[in-house]
């Protein structure tokens, strides 16, 4: 089936997931591992295989009996679906710690979804450098946001403030937020928003206990 | 069905699913709303309604028709379920901007789950404060798991160091083990691993570009 398949609608969920699959897949190809069942992927993600099969026939991925998926095409298949394959710059807003740790993650360096601009309000980091990014003033956002063509922005700011930098944003062009502040936000329907925190795994992991 | 229903064993998808119910089931709460329906929580968590009602029926709560889901009730539920009414001791190793974030971070003071001890291996942060914790030298790391009888650990350091750090924790009796490191970790089958990075969901949110 191969290049032959016209990818479908994928479910949300399907889409969170596929980014775990990848992280998964990288580690065993830089392992020199070449192929993987749906049970060994299944074991080590604590994903039912059958869910693993399902999710991965969405796209016209099937794996071969006593022999599995094949490592490297199915990787190259993910990141073609999350549009890893292609440059999509992103912006950042707060350069706190929570900042800092994103822009220092090495896992963006893999891809082409890359930070190119980091931005605070408070004048003693504005001009400061953050992997290799020097920190920019809140209000020239709209200006770096198209200078740069980016896509996608992501909030690190405290809570309190975390409504007006989406509004910044959206006015912006950005079509895509990513939010880390712990707070609800609005934005316009066209303008897909995700929320994420530190905690949301943690608090999955206290029902194992 | 109230108080009735024995909580079955709930997969992992639910699981990981209940965190993110109760963020916003906990916004709503404090906007004063009393009830929500499936539809609402599905068209703001981007999550199918009959995917919700399947979660929530998973443990006994249905919808009343036209009414919808008591708020207040549902919140006390999830929280049960996932443990949150109880309270769990985490430890952290990692004292860089990603342990700062995550120390920082208000969520945890809502929840009965409290980092109680923060380690590190640099003798120029040991001994300097994170919102409100000393920084422990590593070597400590046992017997202060013990002594706050700790039940989780978070790995938030580089990735050469993960495992050793993974090892550290098991040896002091951690059962649960959430893991930010880039790196895939190997601990025995009675210890419950969960790896997290800041980049899956912005890896997922290109999709919708």
């Amino acid at each position: 089936m191969k290049g032959t398949v016209k990818t479908p609608k994928i479910s949300d969920a399907v889409v969170r997931r596929l980014p775990v699959y990848l992280r998964y897949l990288t580690y065993l190809q830089q392992m020199n591992v070449k192929t993987v069942s749906s049970q060994q992927l299944g074991k080590f993600l604590d994903i039912n295989p059958a869910q693993i099969r399902k999710d991965l026939a969405y796209f016209g991925e099937f794996g071969r009996k006593g022999i599995g998926y094949e490592i490297e095409y199915l990787i190259e298949r993910i990141r073609a679906i999350l549009k890893l394959d292609q440059r999509i710059n992103v912006v950042l807003v707060g350069a706190g710690h929570l900042g800092h740790a994103l822009s220092n993650y090495n896992a963006y360096k893999k891809d082409n979804m890359r930070i190119v601009a980091i931005f605070d309000v408070d004048p003693g980091k504005i001009g400061k450098e953050i992997a290799g990014l020097t920190i920019e003033p809140l209000d020239r956002l709209k200006e770096t946001v198209r200078e740069k063509k980016a896509k996608i922005g992501i909030i690190a700011v405290p809570a309190e403030a975390a409504q007006e930098v989406a509004d910044m944003l959206v006015a912006a062009g950005i079509k895509a937020i990513l939010n880390f502040a712990p707070v609800n936000l609005k934005v316009p329907e066209d303008v897909r928003l995700h929320h994420t925190d530190l905690t949301t795994e943690l608090q999955s992991l206290a029902y194992y206990l």
